[in-house]
């Protein structure tokens, strides 16, 4: 039974993503669903991001959180649209959710949406948002192993960011182990080494959101 | 729908854990339930304690974990019992899975059960599983606001350990920040700052543990 309704709100979760994800490609919008831990540094990134992007792509964000609108506050600054879904408890997005939010976006002003989802490893992988791309961010303190303890999130992603490598140094994490556990899920995933304080690596992660947005067989170039 | 089923799966799930404190009472066993983000270091702080515990407490360990037996064999060099739930994508261990598990314990030879739950700051602290405390495994490299933004956990924990204390200086952790965001929370409750690297903190986490097998009014001390 309970089984049965758990398909159930799948599937339907799943019957408005790939609506969703119809409706933002006949609009040309990509839309990214960010994932990690709590504390990994989602938010930290996409402060660097939006402060990059500020005038080069339009952008809006989508936060998802348990409670409070911190996240939401720490975005507000850099012009584009936020909108905030607090779950109250809940431990992930669904696509309805994303659904209402967009009626609510001018979409015809938008190249890409980012989604920062619930901190949580585990759920949001298993909850379709209609995104384009799942991105995982895992950051070094967490340890080496983070990909094959919750491995759902690491097979489904397009690009893994491993963050807080400053902190590698002060740390038990062992880059070989994490890289031979990655190749064991998804070998040919681009991971992104960065550090949000220092700023590091961030150049490399900016490029692949660009070339995300460059509509396939145009060979456009967006500099 | 979907709101009536998820009340009776948390019905049936408070059921069996009652069920559960019932037994565990009768047999004169305290049970911890550790719950954290992935990567906070609960299994470094389980290694420190089944070491520091070794020939003075009567233990055993149930881990749960979405995937591998990573933690598992971490822990097995200590000389307690320890039973691995593999919840295969599942997000927290419920009431069932550690009912089943006590079935193949020998109650009559243990102080104390640490559950270890799946790395994850939002669904365990919605399912009790019959312990007698909640303990929230914080680490100080995800940042001060984590009471706040996942409040549930905090508010029902008996105790929080926050962990990496040694790599503060690195990061932009404010403690009275954290503290304050507590206070707001759950103002009484203990708090031990702890290194699982250097040691720091462990002796007063250690005598909490010892309290926390006294029976109540008995005066006893166990040293």
């Amino acid at each position: 039974m309970e089984i049965t309704i758990l398909k159930r709100v799948l599937d339907k979760n799943q019957n408005k993503a790939d609506e969703i994800r119809q409706l933002l490609k006949e609009k040309g919008i990509i839309m990214l669903n960010l994932i990690s831990s709590p504390g990994a540094g989602k938010t930290s990134l996409l402060e660097r991001t939006l402060k990059f992007f500020a005038k080069s792509m339009r952008l809006a964000i989508i936060e998802g959180d348990v409670a409070t609108d911190h996240d939401a506050r720490r975005l507000q600054s850099f012009g584009f649209p936020i909108v905030l879904i607090n779950t109250e408890g809940g431990c992930h997005l669904d696509s309805n959710s994303i659904s209402k939010v967009l009626d609510h976006l001018d979409l015809s002003q938008l190249d890409m949406i980012i989604v920062e989802n619930v901190g949580n490893l585990v759920c949001p992988a298993a909850f379709d948002l209609g995104e384009n791309h799942k991105i995982a961010i895992v950051s070094t303190t967490e340890g080496d192993d983070k990909p094959v303890k919750y491995p759902a999130l690491f097979r489904e992603a397009s690009a893994v960011i491993l963050n807080k490598i400053d902190l590698i140094p002060y740390t038990n994490f062992r880059r070989d182990e994490f890289y031979r556990y990655m190749n064991g899920l998804n070998a040919n995933i681009p991971v992104f080494e960065t550090s949000c304080t220092s700023e590091e690596g961030l150049q490399a992660w900016y490029e692949w959101m660009r070339q995300a947005i460059v509509p396939p067989g145009t060979g456009a170039c967006i500099i």
